[in-house]
């Protein structure tokens, strides 16, 4: 099986090793000239444009910063749906807004092209260690499909309901996660500040209903987990800057469904105030400065 | 060892039966005849005040809606820190605020009686049942004095630190709850609202970083996890009101100490919203009705 | 002076039969039927196309729903720059992102054409009345050829800065205007639960620090001001949804600036919230209905 | 007439002296030396307790910090009330909750002692001046005997409703100054990051459905309104903290009916988070630092 990769990124790049490590034969395409050559290095085939990728491959996978280079990739001029033969596997990796994919699957239908939406959670750890969770979005015959190339890159896959769903549920997964990070650093700072040891705080919360992945994983405080980004200067974590892409993708997608999002509308606000004050690339577990007298 | 069990309603009543099937000697008092009635029942011996109850007991258990009728049992005109003999032991399962049990305290240990402050998760099944969590403020040595009677009641006794400690213990962690039921709801709806199928939309959240108790355990939306309130109509949970309450104690401490809490400030305003419209009695998870065209 | 006019509904209708009323020559287009019927009878010339106007007019004016309706009429493959002389003049009285307009003024200005943004407050009953504000984004010299051109149609023009500068002023207000709106609903909703006669509390507010166009003019409380939409069951006045759409414009450029908003984005879902129940019609200023016991 | 003055503060001192100036005999108590100094210095009779003025006056004026003071001084152990002829009138013009001052007037009008709540607005600046506005809560015949003398130290008095009912006025107004001045903050800092000179884009505000006296009188933004405190660096003004404090108020008046004050709930901790970092003595149109990359 050949597969087209497009897009080497942080998150692309460590995806498209996993494929290598497998044995499959991977075409990849990147505008970097350093992800292109650490591609190459790990073996890849390097090709000189999404299409000129495309036509060597039965499977494109696509991981891409926004809606527009998704969009470019497939549909644009020199778009890889104009080269595909019909029965292609086209899997699209990006976060994007659900209404794109759906675009976009309604084109590539109509050339009998297969193709589903596979946002991953995990971060680039995840991508690394091939354990990311995808959810996917498809009919029930191309889940099957693409099943056994994302196992290459993950452990959880995980089907979602038809094109389109994959999205729908990460970023309502993130609206939440960006929501209830804020909570606990709201609820970590505040117990602090009245007197009580952060960590038997936590203990607390975490054998309790506040429980949740940003209390007993991700815990805002350092050194509650000792493997979290607070724990390290809030470096090398989930940039504030992509949850606040998230969150602009929930608000933007409840706006078309008339769909009021109260505390997304409110906590996206709160995180472009820690972007605009030169916080963008610290972990977004660093949300934790709006409740401290002095911003990092 | 005799208790006296001050606060038999619904939470205080089934706290004290199981203390009565332990075998111990409780001497109870409540306003309410029906309460009492409930109590001398189960075999408790029915006192006409607080000091008449604590006369005969060497531990003191209080369970009280609010701060003021705490601070009228322990140190009002008829109050029991009158009547206590010196090393007698104080227990404060009330949900109130961390600085009036302080104050109670500097009282209590100038007469050389112990006291804790020790609210309560688990509701009323669990009180039912004999497996609170207590979340326990006090020195060392009291905890350990405590701890055995408190078994008889719940299942985690935690020990949260110093007088206080417990509470603020309980109004950070239900910070986090109530807005991370609220996330949950805005996630939950807007997920549906975009066309994926909620039960889908539940298992990626629970298995993701979305993941809380409001998503895995106590859902607010139907029929995900079938024994929450939410499949039942809302009924017989953890009161929108009481919620209301904690959040309100949450944002009061808060203001003492002049520490921010930009999400509970709003999230107390859209449960106060259900509350106006009548919604009080529901469980706090009923918030997703916020987030659907026609309220209950 | 021959003017071509795209977009003849509600406020554009409106603004043309003021053109028409000053003897001057107008080509009007519009899709709906009705729209150019009423333009015919006041004594407009109806076009087939957009283009077809502009072929005949020194000056042309949009009035559209959408940024994409504007970039099509100026940009689109039968784009009225495509056929307007060097020399002519246009104005957008359109309300839409700041950049979209920029974007045209780039194409307008390297065919010499001159361009302003020029969106209007006033609704309606100003739009019939030829009372309109202008908020005109534009060169200097642009700005003094447009002037007695809009002076038909408003009586204040003003000059805000370069292209672009209009929609900014436009945005930013109305951004100051739905939150306020929320605030006075809030404040009286507040003090009439209270206990004090609406009349006396508008009274102290509109000579006091409160006051604002939303409490002096268009207060949300039924009959303080009897020609405000509140007094006539919120009809006819400035739609909820319309000002979603101006609310999503300032979210939506604040973005792209990261800059925070965090009053606007927690509004914009409360309008969002009254959409959703239906009242997408009302005036805006029955956000009052969120603190109301029962919804209208 | 004889008047009994306590609480000689930054406010009360100030008025004290308008009425020593109008040739009224005043009996003054204040807890600071200093006060005490500079009311002796201007003429009035200085006291050892508010009993000890309350004896020797007609009319009793209270201006202190806080609704506990105002309880002490009225209902104490050494109380006013308790020394009053039948048929004095005492005025209370602290800001407090509305429910205490109904309490007091309860218990005042048990010993015929008529009552009434005047809270100013107007600051230092109008106490000194004697330009303050105050709004009463008292029946219609104790208005009619307090305007006089409240006439001495302001210039609009304002009858309000019954006993209680300035109180509400005063924070339901400074409620909406809260939400108002931050929405002004937000929309100025959104405009100038989008690149409109602030000078028009407050000129077009100002002459728009965005006006208000925080956008035309006391503009945040530096040098739109040489008088504000905007353009002394947000000095000398209405201290953030003191905003923080009538939110809290209202915050809590409206927990008190079960009524929602969504955007009050909201903007009391942005306030917060500014007094948090050392910004509790800055005018509160320094909330526009919210909106700053870099705070002051």
């Amino acid at each position: 099986m050949n597969i087209a990769f497009i897009g080497l990124g942080n998150m692309g790049g460590r995806m498209a090793q996993n494929l290598l490590k497998a044995g499959l034969k991977v075409y990849g395409y990147d505008l970097s000239e350093i992800a292109i050559q650490h591609f190459a290095e790990a073996g890849g085939v390097v090709c000189d444009s999404p299409q000129d990728a495309a036509k060597q491959a039965d499977v494109v996978i696509t991981m891409l910063p926004a809606a527009k280079h998704v969009k470019e990739v497939y549909l644009g001029e020199n778009g890889v749906l104009e080269v595909l033969k019909a029965g292609s596997l086209c899997i699209d990796s990006s976060t994007i807004d659900p209404q794109t994919i759906k675009d976009i699957a309604a084109v590539a239908h109509s050339k009998n092209i297969k193709i589903c939406d596979a946002p991953v959670s995990g971060g680039t750890i995840g991508a690394q260690a091939g354990t990311l969770t995808f959810m996917v979005g498809a009919d029930e015959q191309t889940f099957n499909e693409v099943k056994p190339v994302l196992s290459h890159m993950g452990k959880n896959i995980v089907h979602c309901g038809d094109v389109g769903a994959g999205q729908i549920a990460k970023i309502c997964n993130n609206l939440i996660l960006g929501i209830s990070m804020a909570a606990v650093a709201e609820g970590m700072a505040l117990g602090v500040k009245l007197g009580i040891d952060p960590q038997a705080l936590a203990g607390v919360i975490n054998t309790s209903s506040g429980r949740c992945w940003s209390s007993d994983v991700c815990n805002p405080w350092p050194h509650i987990n000792e493997n979290a980004p607070a724990s390290r200067g809030y470096q090398d974590g989930f940039a504030t800057q992509l949850m606040l892409k998230d969150l602009g993708l929930a608000v933007e997608a409840a706006g078309q469904v008339k769909q009021p999002v109260l505390l997304g509308g409110m906590v996206q606000q709160l995180y472009q105030q820690m972007c605009m004050r030169g916080n963008a690339h610290l972990d977004f577990s660093s949300i934790i400065q709006q409740y401290l007298p002095q911003e990092a």
